[in-house]
């Protein structure tokens, strides 16, 4: 089969790689359809060292079953099928409480042996517990929102739920990304009333108006912070996403929120330490968020897509064949395009 | 009147103050029965830079009403009173979310004025929204332990409330201070059904235990959370209360959570940049906690005092007379004593 393969920063290659069979009694084989590629992604694009070896890449697919290991019930050979960005048995304990991304038998794409998403197939491990059937063909136009449900719709609506937007809330999400234009669709749909999001690109911050940002703040840093507070009476708001992950977003972050306030971080953080000394201890901020337990959310999500509540479908602003993945990243981290759908 | 002031490390003395006068309509003024000493007063007495103007100290007492303001209602001259450890109005909308400690119109003890609490009399401002009337006599041998509702058991119940502790929970709570104490009784009072207390005083300890704590743990970075981790099938626990402010103790307490755990912080920290990088958000892990707004809770606490189903009182291991607070803030930073109580 044809995938991509990472081997070093700016260096993604399509090539052959050897057909995955079942290995396991609960795994099963898929075909991909759709895949993309994902702003972490961007991170070792931007600084993973040369290798010899190579990084199979993608954790965000979607597609048909071709086959299932015999332990493998819940999905059969022909069925549609989405994966959350990482696989899980979906039964044992962290998986009960909804935890599934530190799953005990769980693991991610595109490392010890697993096939990445971006590449014509994938085993994937633990499929009964990974896998979910979805009620459309496999031509189906509502697909590409579908596999927003592999990673970034689940991901934005994992720092909805953990900073706890609910009806009525001000909300401010920082990032103009994928996922942070995810969070404001997710804070909407959660009853958010104000939404105020934080990003200097205008085309995506007016895909972020038509997903339920009431107001967009293009500056950064202190003055960004400044012009949040402003549109608060001076005190910022009670619940902040953070979708970027580097150093200033975080201090953005901890800038506009209130005291008592919550800050839900969602960007992989370019960062070991950060700002957690008095001034957050004494304004009784609360840091939460994390990667994101796509499994838990996809079948809360799923209907709303299929009903057109919502259209996630439309953070891909570009499509590609499998061949020309290493375009999408290049228009990726060089910002030409929002988020880049992989036709396989 | 005589009251204790700081003029650096290690330098505490009592000394003849103005006495204080009603300034404000919403002020009263009170004197103290009973006052003491504040780990956190034990920071600047270790790093204080020395002054010539000195800043008078204490900001947990209780005492008797001497005289009220025009505007102030709810207490009376003649009543016994305790305070929560910051004043406030008690109206504002911090307030009425129960976040005294962010008032919008109130302030700390021993600054801009006010007078702190190890002293004869204290001006209160806002006195009708921060005292609460104690139901005893002045001379009631509750009010040792009613004093602990200024801070430390107010303190020690937000870092269980804010950790989310709920009964049949295991918790660990980092530091066998009065705060690390008092949130061993929170946290049984709250259900806990496990209580890890991880400190190396044997004393302070054993008081634990009779609190609650069910585990102790004297070993402390590395060899600590492994401890931990080994008490509770290797994985830590859900809830950790954080009560030192050391580096050493929010790294151990993110050591010893379980993914997808809350890490409630009540020490000062010592630090201004802590470990919040990528393993924090794999791990989905969220930091709380914060000042308390006492305030908010003496209502709900005392009663389990005035009939005996605590007895925080007994964190007060000596007693001295307002003349020798020198030797109180000596005690505790030699850990001589756990927690001095100054007898006006």
């Amino acid at each position: 089969m044809r995938a991509a393969v990472m081997y070093g920063a700016g260096d993604v290659r399509v090539e052959q790689r050897p057909d995955p069979r079942i290995q396991q009694p609960t795994d099963a084989i898929v075909r991909v359809v759709l895949s993309c590629v994902c702003g972490s992604d961007l991170w070792p694009y931007a600084a993973m060292p040369a290798t010899d070896q190579g990084r199979p890449m993608g954790h965000e697919f979607l597609g048909v079953v071709e086959e299932t290991g015999s332990e493998v019930t819940g999905v059969r050979p022909g069925d549609v099928v989405v994966t959350p960005f990482t696989w899980a048995d979906n039964t044992c304990d962290f998986c009960a409480k909804g935890l599934q991304i530190s799953c005990r038998h769980g693991g991610r794409y595109g490392l010890d042996g697993v096939d990445g998403g971006q590449g014509e197939y994938v085993r994937v491990p633990q499929a009964q517990g990974t896998l979910v059937r979805l009620p459309v063909a496999e031509d189906s136009p509502l697909l590409p929102a579908l596999l927003t449900l592999s990673d970034v719709l689940c991901t934005g609506h994992h720092g909805a739920v953990t900073a706890g937007v609910a009806r009525g809330d001000t909300v401010t999400v920082i990032g103009d990304g994928a996922v942070g234009l995810s969070a404001v669709i997710a804070a909407k749909r959660l009853g958010a009333e104000r939404i105020i999001l934080m990003g200097r690109h205008r085309d995506r911050t007016d895909l972020g108006r038509d997903f339920g940002a009431t107001d967009v703040v293009a500056e950064r840093g202190e003055e960004g912070m400044a012009r949040v507070r402003d549109l608060t009476g001076g005190d910022g708001t009670g619940k902040v996403i953070e979708a970027v992950g580097t150093r200033q977003a975080i201090d953005t972050a901890f800038g506009v929120a209130v005291d008592g306030g919550t800050v839900s971080r969602l960007g992989v953080p370019q960062y070991n330490e950060g700002p957690i000394g008095p001034g957050m201890l004494m304004r009784n901020l609360t840091l939460t968020g994390g990667a994101a337990p796509a499994r838990a959310y996809i079948e809360e999500l799923m209907p709303d897509i299929l009903d057109g509540s919502i259209d996630p479908g439309r953070l891909f602003d570009r499509t590609i064949p499998l061949d020309r993945t290493p375009d999408g990243y290049r228009a990726m981290a060089d910002r030409q395009a929002l988020k880049v759908l992989i036709r396989i």
